[in-house]
């Protein structure tokens, strides 16, 4: 099966061998060594020297980690959104109540430095932002090193990041971009199965840490600190995924972050050219399309949700659908982690037969 | 090595193997089939007809999910506790705005339900009561059935359980106790790998549910019914974890129940009659002695940390330690989960190997 899903990716099968390891006190050496080699290649692909903690969740409970942790009720924050996720993150801000100001921009299209300027510049009271990196509901990356040179114009505003589905495929340079806590999640370009999640905390948003006021218990990273200083995780942690990590962090330093990142970029290009020559249209702004994510838009007279059926069920092909309003309506291709141009290929060719059978005629460029 | 501690337990080869599988789409239909099968067999194991929800989480997790998902702010609550995870239940529901009143009995000691009428016939504002059935930390199993009917007595109050170390491995009615929210985790009794853990929600519990208003995201129970009813999980769920699960659950369920418990029975017995023989003394009330760990008093003269170092380093044997004030005071022997009897003599005959070599002499008896 070519899973092309925006996460959880296929993994290697040195990974999954070591996720299906016979399990190890959490409390022990092993552990504690095994999550001080992990610790240290996190760091290196966040590329950062602030603390990162590692929780037991999905992204989701990373992504409220970065509000809980940093936030108060009445806080007013701004929360922009290009999607799904920039909507998840301010909607998880507002349930512990934070006051936030919402900026969003059209789906598909990126957020505009100049819109949070003045966002910010209109309203001084504005403590944090709120930010996706990349957006995997609509395959929009935003322009993070801009944003966050903006927003640092203001001041010692809190930058948060999601940046789950980006960091490990694209540069996120967590250091020299000044962002003060950002998410990510094991079951994208890590190449793990999902479970294991992570954070990053500036000195700033630790500073943060202090009063803020927002109830936290299981997300709490000032415990995740304590209890990493001896090696351990304050809750059982997720052992199998952590075993699996350590193994892909071994295969991705191996072939280094700037491989990485170009790997990606090609698989990136190829997912677009290769559905632009077949005659479809590309969803996200291309200025800003994502290297780990491609949406493409349904042709006219095609049902999204029999494409991606037809292909599961005859072509070996899994892909995302459309979330909310655009179920049905664009198909998302998965270009992130453990994946290749052939496995690109592979999910090219698949399209140009199955959608003629579903009244769409691709161009004969990509057909031949 | 012999991983005797009171979770994670070691899992079966069979669950390991499938925990060690690709990937899948936790958005398809494979993913969907496997969570239908899963959510009969847990039910099975609760002895409910309430809904069961799935977090990806440690046990603190799901803790933090009866918590969030059935109280309000100001809320009295009784956090009855008799050890560390009790005090932690307690903490949790602090730190989201109720107002506890705690109720503690010494550790070691099992939670007294006659303590407990009193404690709620005094104060009619209580309106739930946070209760650990198994106390991890000392070794005690509460009478959960006597407290659920103290508790009923009083009306309609919540009982909020932390069953995480006792649920599949001892009886745990959740219907016929009339028990409102009970969580478990898939590290324990269940011999899983930690990762996913369980909630159960009476009618009382989703009645509860409607009108709390702690702040909740990622652990809504509600947003888990929902999308449960689709066959995926709001959030993306640790699919490895759930992959070890459905194959436990088979493991379990043919073995039967009642044979399952009467297994914990027997190691928590031999377990019990094993140290005792040995000349050492147990920390826990024996009426109330655990069927899934086993807290042994460190004798005199020795230093629990030298022991339990030594048992892992020479003997291949890994117990837990003791906790907070009882560290290096008792160790615990785990026995649930993928136990039988010639697993704790194993750990039996290390002890009676470790101790003369640290200046203990065992009882002739035990020795033999």
């Amino acid at each position: 099966m070519n899973l092309r899903i925006p996460g959880p990716t296929p993994c290697p099968p040195e990974v999954l061998q070591a996720v299906g390891r016979q399990m190890i006190n959490h409390r022990g050496p092993e552990f504690a060594e095994m999550l001080a080699r992990i610790d240290k290649g996190v760091k290196h692909v966040y590329q950062t020297k602030n603390d990162v903690l590692f929780l037991t969740s999905g992204g989701t409970g990373a992504m409220e980690a970065l509000v809980v942790n940093t936030l108060s009720p009445g806080d007013r924050v701004l929360g922009v959104s290009i999607g799904s996720f920039g909507d998840r993150l301010a909607s998880i801000a507002e349930t512990y109540g934070a006051d936030v100001v919402r900026l969003k921009f059209e789906w598909g299209k990126a957020a505009d430095p100049g819109e949070i300027d003045k966002a910010l510049a209109a309203d001084p009271s504005i403590k944090a932002v709120l930010v996706t990196h990349n957006e995997t509901s609509t395959g929009v990356c935003n322009d993070l090193e801009s944003i966050a040179r903006t927003v640092r114009k203001h001041g010692d505003l809190l930058i948060l990041v999601d940046a789950v589905s980006s960091l490990s495929s694209v540069p996120v340079c967590v250091d020299e971009w000044d962002l003060d806590a950002v998410a990510s999640g094991c079951q994208k370009g890590w190449m793990v199965p999902p479970g294991v999640t992570m954070v990053s905390m500036s000195a700033r948003a630790w500073k943060a840490y202090e009063q803020a006021k927002m109830p936290r218990f299981y997300f709490d990273v000032g415990k995740a600190l304590d209890f990493a200083k001896r090696g351990q995780t304050p809750w059982t942690p997720a052992i199998s995924i952590f075993f699996g990590l350590d193994v892909a962090l071994g295969i991705l330093l191996k072939e280094g972050l700037e491989s990485v990142f170009a790997r990606h970029e090609r698989c990136g290009s190829l997912s677009r050219e290769g559905a632009k020559g077949m005659g479809l249209q590309l969803f996200a702004d291309e200025r800003y399309a994502s290297n780990t994510v491609t949406a493409v838009k349904v042709p006219e007279g095609v049902d999204g949700r029999d494409l991606t059926k037809m292909l599961r069920e005859e072509y070996d092909t899994v892909l995302g659908g459309g979330q909310q309003h655009l179920a049905g309506k664009i198909f998302r291709i998965g270009h992130l982690g453990y994946v290749q141009e052939t496995d690109i290929q592979a999910v090219l060719d698949a399209l140009s037969k199955a959608l003629p059978r579903l009244g769409f005629s691709p161009s004969r460029a990509a057909a031949s």
